[in-house]
C-alpha cells in the first residue's frame, strides 16, 4: 500500500459528508472548519531550520488550508515531540507568535518524548468558523476562471537557497520559512469561487487535484504566473524559471475557480492583494499549459507529494 | 526546559477559556468537546503489537477523554505516518472497528512518510459533542466522594507479560492492546461529578493532577480499588499488587468526584458497570493512601509520566 492507497483505503472509511470525501482541505463540520497538518523535521523542514520558523510555520500552514476555504480562525491543538530544552523554547516563541498574530487560541494537544535520535514530528489540528460560503475543491466547472491569489516559486526558490548554503537568507528564504496565510483574501476570494484550494504541493500538482474533484481539466498559461521581484532576480523568468515556480510546492498562494462574469474588481480583494487570472477550467480533462500561446509540455513532476488527506 | 516545562509555557500561551488551562482531558469549544492523543512506536506501543490493535487503541485513547466529558462522539481527524503496505492496512482496519463501533466519523487528517527507520508516529483529534454538563478536573470539592469506573492494573499487567513474553496472549494483554472507552458510564457519571477525568497515566498520577487542579488533596483506600479476576489471578490482590494497579496506567477507567449525596444507584449508571468508591476528597493536599485502615506511603512513581497536555 503506497501513500496513495492509504489515502483511498482512507476515504472507504470517510464516509461522513463532513469529509467531503477527504478530497478538500479540510473539512466541514457544524459551522467549524477543520484541517490537521503534520510536519515532520528531514521531511518539510531542515534539521537547521531557525525552530521558531518552524513554530510559525506549522501554524501557517494550518491557517492557510483554512484561509482557502474563507473560514475565520478560532482555536487549535498543537501535538509535539519534545526533548531539547532550547529548540522546544524557541520552536513555542513561534507558535505564540502566528497564534498572536492570526487570533487563533492554542486550546490543546498532547506533548510525546520520542525515542533517542528520532525525528521530531508536530502536528496541529486547526479549528476556524465557516464563511457564508466554504466552497469545496469539487465545484469547479467548465468556463471558470482560475484565479491564483499570492505569487509562485518563493517558497522553493528559497529552500533551494538553503540547500546551497544553510546560512544563506533574504526573501525567498523567508518566504520559505515564514509562509503567511492569505485569509482576508480568501475571504474575499470564497464568497464568489465555484472552488477554491491553497497551493502547497506545487500549482501544476493542487491544479490537478482541483480538476479531478471538479470532473474536468484546466488550460493554464505559464506567462500569467504571478512571480515576486526576488523570484525574478534569482530565477529569472524565462520558462524554465516559470515551470519551476510551477511546480515548487510550499507556496501558501490560493487558487479558486470563479465564473467568468466576476472580475478582480468584484471580488472585493484587500487592497495591495496580488492576485492574476491564470487559466481556466475546461470539459477536456488534463492540464494543457501553454506560454506566449504556444503549447508547452506538462513537466513530468507536478509538484512535491509529501501527503495530506 | 523539560515536559512540564514545555506544558508550563503552553499554559502561558493558551489563555482562552476553552483550553481550560490546558489542564483537562479536552478542551470545550462552542458545545464541542475536543482532544488530542499522539502514540508513538516504542513509547506508547510496542513494535510487535498488531497494527489493527494500536488502531483500534489510537481511537480508544481519544474516546476516553470524551467519555471523561460525558460528551458523545461526532468526528475524527487521523495523523498517520505511512511506509509500510502490510501495516498500514491493519492500522487502518483497527481505526475503521473502532470508529464503527462508536459512531464515530473520521473527517479528515494527514498522512505523512518519515525518514527510513523513524518510529511510527500516530495522532487523532477526536470532536464530541457535549452533553448536558461537562465537569472538569477542577471542580472537585473537599468532602466529595472519589468514584472509580472500570478496573485497575489489567493494562499494566499485561504490557509486563508481553515485555515477558511477545507471543503472551489472555484478557490482561487483550485490556493492553484493545481497551474500550467507558462512553455510557462517562453520560451517566458526568450528570453528577464535580470533576471527572479518566485514568490514563496511573490512578495516583491522575488523582493527583485532579487534586491540583480541584486546590485539594484525597484519601484513597488501596483495599476498595476494582481490580479484575485476571488481575487477581496474575497478580494477587495483596498490597503491592494493589500499588501496582493503582501507579500502572492505560487502564482508561473513569475517575469522578462526586457529591457525598449521591450514591451508586442515583448515578444511573448503565446495568453491569463496575463502579467502586476508592475514597474522598479532602481539604489538607496531597494524597494520603491507607489499607485495611492503615496509613501506606504514597510510591515513589505515581504512574507514566509520557506527556498530555
Amino acid at each position: 500500500m503506497n501513500e496513495r492507497e492509504v489515502i483511498a483505503r482512507l476515504r472507504r472509511i470517510a464516509t461522513d459528508p463532513a469529509a467531503r470525501g477527504l478530497a478538500d482541505d479540510a473539512a466541514l463540520l457544524d459551522g467549524l472548519v477543520i484541517t490537521h497538518d503534520t510536519i515532520a523535521e528531514g521531511v518539510h523542514f531542515l534539521r537547521f531550520d531557525p525552530p521558531a520558523s518552524v513554530g510559525w510555520k506549522l501554524v501557517a500552514v494550518n491557517l492557510s488550508d483554512l484561509a482557502a476555504k474563507g473560514a475565520t480562525p478560532r482555536a487549535a491543538l498543537l501535538s509535539m515531540s519534545v526533548g531539547d530544552v532550547d529548540w522546544d523554547e524557541l520552536f513555542l516563541g513561534g507558535i505564540e507568535a502566528a497564534c498572536e498574530s492570526y487570533g487563533l487560541s492554542l486550546i490543546g494537544g498532547d506533548t510525546i518524548a520520542l525515542p533517542e535520535g528520532a525525528p521530531r514530528v508536530l502536528g496541529m489540528t486547526a479549528i476556524g468558523l465557516a464563511g457564508p460560503r466554504t466552497p469545496a475543491r469539487s465545484g469547479g466547472k467548465p468556463g471558470d476562471r482560475l484565479w491564483l491569489v499570492g505569487t509562485l516559486g518563493d517558497s522553493a526558490a528559497g529552500l533551494a537557497q538553503l540547500l546551497g548554503d544553510p546560512k544563506a537568507t533574504g526573501p525567498l528564504v523567508d518566504h520559505y520559512r515564514r509562509p503567511v496565510p492569505l485569509l482576508a483574501a480568501g475571504h474575499a476570494l470564497t464568497a464568489h469561487a465555484n472552488a477554491s484550494m491553497d497551493v502547497s504541493d506545487g500549482l501544476l500538482l493542487d491544479l490537478s487535484r482541483l480538476c479531478a474533484a471538479s470532473g474536468c481539466g484546466a488550460e493554464v498559461d505559464l506567462g500569467a504566473l504571478p512571480l515576486s521581484r526576488a523570484f525574478v532576480a534569482e530565477r529569472g523568468q524565462g520558462r524554465a524559471a516559470r515551470l519551476f515556480a510551477a511546480t515548487g510546492g510550499d507556496d501558501y498562494a490560493l487558487l479558486a475557480a470563479v465564473p467568468p462574469e466576476a472580475d478582480a474588481l468584484s471580488l472585493s480583494l484587500p487592497s495591495g492583494t496580488k492576485i492574476a487570472p491564470i487559466g481556466r477550467l475546461v470539459k477536456r480533462h488534463g492540464i494543457a499549459l501553454s506560454h506566449g500561446g504556444k503549447p508547452v509540455p506538462l513537466p513530468a513532476t507536478l509538484g512535491f507529494e509529501h501527503g495530506g488527506i
